[in-house]
């Protein structure tokens, strides 16, 4: 049995969950793979804050360059967070001849070039399982057993806290003030829910598919991202009259040599995968030109799950370093590719108006539509359902559009004294 | 760029699915591992059959042993099935120094212990990536992502055919006889389906999967299986009121140092992720300690998908071969378990009897079940909805109980006057 030597920076929710997976399941670890990995010193600049976890206080350290500048660690596993000094950190470590271990979505969307670039030129290994999808081995399978496809697709749904709420708000007919309120008291969303409800963790994520699946550079502020906050109980009852549900959903295509992304809400219908990932899970499902539709699903955070992710990367480098084969891993992250980068892209939308109960707004509308080239594909309007102010719902499904001309055609919409406000435009993913 | 060569040995739909992958995604293989891997021969006893695909003639052979023997192949591809000659193939390649991949599901839970062995004294890769769930890539992700856990739950919906079948049964409220035929008319279903619907398709499957997830070594016959012969749908029209659906399961679980598994058609709760998987898709769910519930789907069958997962193995071998690792790889199959197999193990079950309509008959079963320690969980009983016989249907879901305890206490029952007969006992996964 051969022993690897890891240290770890940062021991909160998934350092711990880390350390936790290494004690739970090392006697399995060395039994499938003959390696023994140790953790011989941990950054903690707590030492006194209870973690819920027995850990031999000795190998606590205050300074992370006493974990990266020592020469028997092979593996710095970093678990801080944040892009600073998180990147500087790994850069370092990596720059020591030390693989790394990240969990860290921010640094990588942010970094991962330069991270990846630095790791080739030292002949180590950077993994990062963990950043995406939390214990869902999504990288692992792209960048190894399905690197015989070619993928056209990805959608995920890859934020816990925006389907939580997503699915409470849909199973309780509530709103979202109160759903959140709700998923805050249970720690499911956090004191400062933005970068969960504003889409940018789900941005963040989206980047390094991108990075992973097409092999280009686009990096978080690129991304067209839109949050959940804007999303009502009316619109989770309409979608689902239309026979759909509203996931938050990274978005990519491969279309013309051209890749397409956003960060949104959206209808999904429910036949779909997708729409049955419900609660805290997230999934991401794929289309690959020979394995066809394919879908990974399962606990996108928690200490435990996050720490399976870390700890799999881990007994990668390991198993490499035994091989000794480490020194020219293939990088995971690649920024290669021909293909060109746009926005949104074309797709469906759902749009809600609300317009004046009168005759021939209809018709007014579907030929304001037409000459923008929007088809209608479905059309909901129902008098009995007024709003407040007397003026009655009229949603729409649109079919294909671009999204600059839907923006430009409901700014003229919004100009007609029939109309009195332009509620909901939501994509749709058929 | 370094080439590896391989010959394939059948040239059916995985035969020809795997050569269109490798053809359709060459650049895309290169450009990211490096590796070129070239078909050089190919065993075809029907050169002249039209296979919708364009090969040179000229690497047809009509002799396995022209791959076997050939001191130019690297990596054998075994894309026959059935047990023999397969497997005396594929000992004889490895014993040759051939890496060796195969889809064949049969043969390894037949004979995976032996060719493992064998692959591991040749210092040979084993790899069978579409032997269980087609284009999925399980396997990968247990033998590398996952190793960091331990599993304690296998639930798997491997069988494309019979999930093709219980859906339009459920969608259609049909009966088995009729969708069998439609699926046949389709090509989802074989004119000979009887490895398909008796479960033994299944029970190969699951037999590989205990050995991987857990060690043990449980050839299919000694594996509890029922296929979906026996499936109504008057059942499953019941399991939808009790907010369940019917699938056939590939299920295993770790409970106090033993596995029990069996193959047999089981309720599952509508909010489970299985639930959803619907027509021809698989899909595998697992119990980490660490990664929690983790699900994989996509397609079982089809030439692109399984195609998709024997490329991934190649790939893999190639990628060692040029790491110059492939030698020492760890084996795959795994027989070196304490675990102790046992069958079915406890289970709640669904139970759907004809009994004669006159008071004190429930409380009278019930008594009975209340000897044998079996609980009532649910009760259905509808005196509007009689059999043709002026019989009722009383329906019930028990809590935990062994099944042979189960099978006694219909016996008992059985013999009383007032039960016209047992009509289904259904296992129920909550």
């Amino acid at each position: 049995m051969k022993t690897v030597k890891a240290g770890i920076l940062g021991i909160g929710n998934v350092g711990t969950g880390t350390y936790r997976t290494l004690q739970l399941n090392r006697d399995k670890i060395i039994e499938s793979t003959g390696m023994d990995i140790e953790v011989t010193k941990i950054l903690n600049r707590h030492p006194d804050r209870d973690r819920g976890i027995t850990i031999d206080k000795n190998i606590y350290v205050q300074d992370a360059y006493d974990i990266i500048n020592d020469p028997e660690i092979d593996i710095v596993v970093e678990l801080i967070g944040g892009i600073e000094p998180a990147t500087t950190f790994m850069a370092d470590a990596i720059k020591n001849g030390k693989h790394v271990v990240t969990a860290n979505k921010a640094a990588l969307a942010e970094h991962g070039k330069m991270l990846q670039k630095l790791a080739t030129q030292n002949g180590v290994m950077l993994r990062f399982e963990a950043s995406v999808g939390g214990g869902i081995p999504i990288i692992n399978a792209l960048t190894s057993a399905l690197l015989s496809n070619d993928f056209t697709e990805i959608l995920g749904i890859v934020n816990g806290t925006t389907n939580y709420i997503l699915t409470k708000m849909t199973e309780d007919g509530a709103d979202y003030e109160a759903v959140l309120k709700e998923a805050q008291a249970k720690g499911f969303a956090e004191a400062d829910p933005t970068g969960d409800v504003e889409g940018n963790d789900v941005a963040n994520k989206l980047s390094i598919l991108l990075s992973l699946v097409f092999g280009v550079e686009v990096p978080p502020s690129r991304i067209p991202t839109q949050g959940i906050t804007a999303i009502n109980k009316t619109d989770i009852a309409y979608a689902n009259k239309f026979g759909c549900t509203i996931k938050l959903l990274a978005a990519a295509k491969k279309v013309d040599g051209k890749v397409e992304c956003d960060v949104q809400p959206t209808l999904i219908p429910e036949e779909h995968p997708l729409a049955s990932v419900n609660n805290e899970f997230n999934a991401i499902f794929l289309h690959g030109n020979a394995v066809d539709d394919i879908m990974f699903y399962g606990k996108g955070a928690g200490p435990l799950p996050t720490g399976s992710a870390v700890v799999g990367d881990m007994i990668a480098i390991a198993v490499a370093i035994d091989k000794q084969s480490a020194f020219d891993s293939k990088p995971l992250l690649r920024y290669d590719s021909d293909l060109e980068y746009m926005g949104e892209g074309k797709n469906q939308y759902y749009v809600r108006l609300s317009v004046d109960d009168m005759p021939g707004i209809l018709g007014n509308i579907s030929s304001t539509l037409g000459r923008y080239g929007i088809g209608i594909e479905s059309m909901m309007q129902s008098t009995h359902s007024k709003n407040a102010d007397e003026t009655v719902p009229l949603v729409f499904i649109f079919y294909e559009t671009n999204r600059e001309v839907l923006d430009e055609a409901m700014e003229e919409l919004k100009n007609r004294s029939f109309v009195k406000s332009v509620d909901s435009v939501i994509r749709v993913e058929k």
